[in-house]
């Protein structure tokens, strides 16, 4: 496979990404699932590579995902949470990097509370950063998983209608969406409650493909594909949110509304689903949902990721 | 070795096991006890396959008998722990197992404290559950390694007499080897205080090879196993036990009670043991103690099962 | 390699360590950073070796540290930590140990908060046991790592002069470190304030080597190595050090402090630095700091010492 349009050293977020760059994603991600279904051999691309998971917030998916993704490609895989971790101990951020890359991390996977903390991290060290997850800023391989996931239903992404539902304010997966999806020529529609709306993206970011809306209703009128984000409980004790029963009443995903889309529409999830909240059972479980085969997406996604990054570092 | 008997997709507990079965796992470990003492190659049977340990109650010894049996036949294995799970985010459980299968999990290892929670699981999913104990229920695996364990000192199982001693009531490890013990022709005496003992356990399960029995030296008599059982200490707290010097006094496996036993009765422990309550430091480290070796049975008869449950999903 | 001056079963501390076999560590060490930087290829002399990291403090970088070297060298490896070990259950470090024995450990590396644990551990176990650190008794591995960091710079050790600061008195480090750096022929002078410091060292270990300094400057003297502690920030409350500001008043290493010591003096630290306290960051980011260097020598140290513990047991 041709790869030399990969420029990345790191990959922070997918706003400079090239359509060419995410289609070479795809690609390989084709390859990774036919490894993962033992179509093909397992690769040991990462043989000689280490790989560090550095998880500054629990999340037990998505580690389990990456470090699956890893071993999948023969990598050395050491985790770090921060429970365990010497950063109680007051070390900074780039001290603990820098040892990381002096123990031989070649790759450093990091989720982190704080926005823009993998970009600080990109710049001290020579090892590469994979963001898994930077407070609201990004998530770019939960994007690359869902821009995947459509393409392989819908054949394409150009020209598809994207509706993005919940609490967009203080999403990473939105927001990397909103880059992948733009860049790959879907128009995005970003529907949830006025106080959880970013005030003024559209303007600020001067993406005319992206639009916003608080009726829910009028958001799914014919989407091809509709994100549904998890709602944090925790953003009513902030005042944000009135009740979750209101919540449930406007926003929830049901059958009825689900209806209003394309008759064919995807219904994504980037889990763990707060059933009966923000998403009906029903449509969670439902013909249209594609939300256990983004969890699959995801390790193949990590594994096309992991497998250029350690080849860029050569 | 022939190992069309073998019939289990799961394995959750010891009662719908056949004695061919628990025959086969018996001639297996015999092999991966080879390969663990280097007499054979390492395996890498399961080479392609990802085994999760998904552990709802903490038990070092457990997860790690389990993690080195999936490494030894060339696993890949990810551990997940209940304090690191999204399991707090109130995710359910047959949701975290379709994750789990999702990301690729071939073989998932559950400890539960819910009893029954690997049914429910097996029903759900189609990785491979193997129950590594739930609730008061069962503990399959240590009751085969306890069996494994028996006849390879006494060369048989069928026509033995063994004594479960101890907590019986809340013991998944006495139900499991009951199950085990009576299909291979093993009679079994309970005994325990009366609040530690189930009231109709013999009636109820229609097995007339299983007697109870509250006085220790009368279970003991003429026995040539004593499967001793750990004593939650917190039991008192609950009014079930007066107080643990009593508990001492009446049921702690000295030399003394042990001479009442065959002169070679073998003495097992699950472990951990609290030393100097159910039984005694001598008794522990003594001479009929086969303690330290059921650990070992332990890895071994893991590795039997996980590399027929690998072999049953090809 | 000739390995045969190699005597040891266990790696407790320094201070039974001949020149030999240092230098054989060093040579092995020379090896394994050849495989790191993948010069060499990967050894697989572990491959059917179990190691185990017992860790009753936590430590991310030294278990990190022995975790890679273990698999660098293709071993299992198993981690386990206070929090999530059934210690917890009241279970004897010995019968830890022997369980970890049965379940197949070869090889258990041991972090320990008491003074002298991994003695009592080696009398009871067949497995080698490697100190990874015990109470403010001993730390062999990073004292090796000092030494060979050392010698790599300055092609020797033997009439090297070396300055070891701040709390003396509770550090493991300072204390293997002396071993080593006496053995090998280098004068070592000890500094911190009076009440962090042992009173009758050099007197009661009969090492003529060793003497003592309150003054940093007179410390410094002349010195070719400067090696930092870490001073535990917790040794105020218990009324030990005045006053944080008064501490680094007198034994912060500064740049105008190091310039006392020869012109190429290196600057170690065992991390993790409390940058601004005992160091500045001038000094701990100049060109005399090797304390990233460090780092890296560990991992490579390690690995040597592993693949002769596992060779030793054959």
């Amino acid at each position: 496979m041709n790869t030399s349009v990969w420029q990345h050293r790191h990959v922070l977020d997918l706003d400079d990404f090239t359509p060419a760059e995410i289609e070479l994603v795809f690609n390989l991600t084709d390859t990774m699932r036919k490894v993962m279904s033992h179509q093909i051999e397992r690769l040991s691309t990462l043989r000689d590579k280490t790989v560090v998971n550095l998880f500054y917030e629990s999340s037990t998916r998505t580690r389990v995902s990456f470090e699956l993704a890893a071993k999948n490609l023969g990598a050395n895989v050491v985790n770090i949470s921060t429970s365990a971790s010497s950063v109680t101990k007051g070390e900074s951020l780039i001290d603990t990097l820098s040892t990381l890359e002096a123990l031989g991390a070649n790759i450093v996977i990091m989720r982190h509370p704080q926005s823009g903390a993998p970009y600080i991290a990109a710049k001290y060290v020579k090892a590469s950063i994979l963001n898994g997850g930077d407070g609201w800023h990004a998530h770019p391989t939960q994007a690359l998983l869902d821009l995947y996931t459509i393409r392989k239903h819908k054949g394409k992404l150009k020209g598809l209608k994207a509706a993005i539902i919940g609490d967009i304010l203080h999403s990473r997966v939105a927001r990397s969406n909103i880059w992948g999806l733009t860049t790959m020529g879907v128009e995005v529609t970003l529907c949830g409650p006025p106080t959880l709306m970013p005030g003024n993206l559209n303007k600020s970011h001067h993406l005319p493909q992206v639009s916003t809306e608080h009726d829910i209703g009028t958001a799914l009128d014919g989407a091809d594909v509709v994100m549904m984000l998890r709602l944090q409980l925790e953003r009513q004790q902030s005042g944000l949110l009135p009740t979750i029963r209101e919540y449930i009443q406007l926003y929830q995903l049901t059958e009825q509304r689900l209806a209003k889309a394309k008759p064919d529409a995807l219904v994504l999830h980037p889990g763990p689903m707060n059933e009966g909240i923000e998403i009906s059972p029903a449509v969670a479980h439902g013909p249209q949902s594609v939300i256990n085969e983004q969890v699959t997406n995801g390790v193949a996604v990590r594994m096309a990721l992991l497998y250029l990054l350690g080849r860029s570092k050569e």
